[in-house]
């Protein structure tokens, strides 16, 4: 029987199908495909809850005597966008000038096509890992991510399941192969404030109280003085404002109340409990300015209220993980890897709670991009680069 | 024949005409029945224009040998708001308590009814005023203003019309019959200021230029230093950002584009022209400040754009005017009106480019409101004031 050890030959399989969040699209069903010859045994459940899209998932593992690897991702995918727009249709897998197109191709069926690829490989080669191998896949990465991993996390945990640490498949080099292996992320809190003031006319600005000049207060004491330096393993906190609203079209009235939301990626100086905390404090100090105020003296009438979860912080601090990983990335593309903290969230953030885990995968330059696409020497180099990590980390075990 | 001496039937009759703007409802006409046997020819041009409903105005003239005295106002009226919030339905001109109710008891049909009854005692008593009084009234002034005095002024003037003082007879006194003269009004000017920024994601700030950095430098320059302290006649210059405007839903994206529109209400240290000229200058120092920028060196990438054409300040400096009605309220209500350029904008900033204009009229506090109403006693004290005026006006020239 023929296994699945070409990652060109997997990923065309997986990008024809159009799995779509929260479409599954085939998808789930082609990676089941591949693992089963593999000695895989699939589960797919599926999560649901009100409101949000039902979607599929998949835990697949390989059993075997020593430590239980996991590599973790997902078979969803972005909109296609403007599909007239690109060069080859977004779920042929059409190959061109040694570049394969689809969406996907990156962000993250590649990323699978190669896992599968190397265990294919090291099976043939080896007979087995020196002890076992999970996929965990989710079909809820790009969309509200309510029924995927973190239940399918749950899930695998209730039954018992352990893991010793995870890969996660995502597209974490920004050139070039090799480029970037992700130890950890930044939180992330999203908070929106509301002014309440009180409308009136333009030309009798002492009878009203204009929200926006208490916003004002408010914004500048979020922005500064900066929450910190950045760290060893971390760059500085940041917060952005992503939107003010007002919506008053009537140029002679102040309006009644002003909103401005900001998003706060936080390093590993505080956790979500401190920089919350933070926050409160700034936003209490602005209110009590009177600058821009216009000799109004009460504080400036504000609600806080955070949107969604926090993302916590987090730093891998498994040195066989990142060793191995580093080792076997230098082995085959002949430079170190930059262990980063920067970017966004990831899935990454839940899986933490379970196992030491790290981010690595193809180049992110074309994902959530109009021909999105992989170099096929790519698609071949992360397959030996995960080869030989299973290889190094089973060996070493 | 009786003349309409009684302001408070004059005005019962124009109450119940709902002429809310830009609807006549009526209310011209029964001002027109009232000035012909006053001896008035009366005329009542339409003005029309794209984009805005067409008005009818009334031009009325009572000829005499002597000087030109214009009286100035509208009988359109504002929305009655939740009707089922009135104690009395708002065009039945019921009366209770002493205070008659009515959309535009105060603002302003009340005004115009006292300067008619004013007018028919005068004539009753002396014959006829040693001059010539004018009516110029707009049904106009509460909406866009377009077909409204601008375009009755001009057209008057066209047919060689020329006066020599004016009155305004918006309802001019915060709390009592008297207190209060405006000989002059700030001016006003409104802008929209965009900020161009470059859109991406929250994670990766120095890849995106967060549009709400750039506009809040930008705000803090339009709010400080203050523009002037007042002068012996002004409040101090004031601007309000009245609205702020990004729109950007999602958390963890920097939007591309920011707005914000500002009023700004300016006194007799400033021209329009000096203003708009010290405006751009504060957003040019603003948009060079590294204040809020992140390290972002180029300045912040702004456009401005002027919302309308301007209102210009102006102050009115003919002491006959503004000495004759100052004694008249004192002789009626035994005080000394003060002579303010506070609030708003008014039709008389148009008027003070043809002759000397004051406003005076009811007590405003009802004004817009659910339930407008003025005292009986303030028609009969208004008219007694405007009478006195007329005797005074017309006997001193
Ligand atoms: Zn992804
Ligand atoms: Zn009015």
């Amino acid at each position: 029987m023929m296994l699945p050890t070409d990652p060109a030959e997997n990923l065309a399989t997986l990008i024809r199908c159009p799995s779509v969040t929260p479409a599954e699209g085939g998808a789930l069903s082609a990676l089941e495909a591949m693992l089963v010859p593999l000695g895989f045994a699939v589960e797919r459940p599926t999560f649901s809850e009100d409101g949000t899209p039902s979607i599929e998932n998949l835990y697949a593992r390989r059993s075997g005597n020593g430590p239980h690897l996991m590599f973790a991702g997902h078979t969803d995918v972005v909109p296609v966008g403007d599909e007239a727009a690109w060069k080859h249709p977004p779920f042929s897998a059409t190959v061109a000038h040694g570049e394969m197109y689809g969406r996907g191709a990156v962000d993250m069926k590649g990323g699978i096509a190669c896992f599968v690829a190397a265990v294919a490989r090291h099976i043939e080669k080896k007979g087995g890992p020196k002890g076992s191998i999970s996929f965990l896949i989710t079909g809820d990465e790009e969309g509200p991510a309510v029924n995927g991993t973190t239940k399918l996390l749950d899930w695998a945990a209730a039954r018992g399941e352990t893991w010793d640490a995870a890969i996660v498949g995502e597209p974490t080099n920004p050139d070039a192969l090799g480029d970037m292996i992700k130890i950890g992320r930044r939180g992330s809190l999203s908070g929106i404030v509301t002014v309440n003031g009180r409308q009136g006319h333009a030309a009798y600005p002492h009878l009203a109280d204009n929200p926006v000049r208490g916003l004002m207060a408010l914004l500048d004491a979020l922005l500064s003085p900066a929450f910190d330096k950045g760290t060893k393993d971390f760059q500085p906190t940041n917060l952005e404002v992503t939107s003010v609203d007002v919506g008053n079209p009537a140029t002679n009235v102040i309006p009644a109340r002003a909103t401005a939301s900001f998003n706060i990626r936080f390093n590993d100086s505080w956790s979500a409990e401190t920089i919350q905390a933070e926050i409160h404090n700034r936003l209490d100090q602005g209110a009590r300015r009177k600058k821009y105020r216009a000799g109004r003296k009460e504080a400036v009438d504000y609600e806080l209220t955070w949107r969604e979860r926090p993302s916590h912080v987090f730093l891998t601090r498994d040195d066989k993980l990142i060793r191995t990983l580093g080792g076997s990335v230098r082995a085959v593309v002949g430079k170190t890897p930059a262990l980063s903290t920067s970017g966004g969230t990831s899935d990454a953030r839940f899986i933490k709670d379970y196992c030491p885990v790290v981010e690595f995968g193809l180049v992110g330059k074309t994902m959530h991009m109009v021909d999105e696409r992989v170099a096929l020497a790519d698609l071949e180099g992360l397959t030996q680069i995960y080869e030989r990590f299973l290889d190094d980390w089973f060996g070493e075990a």
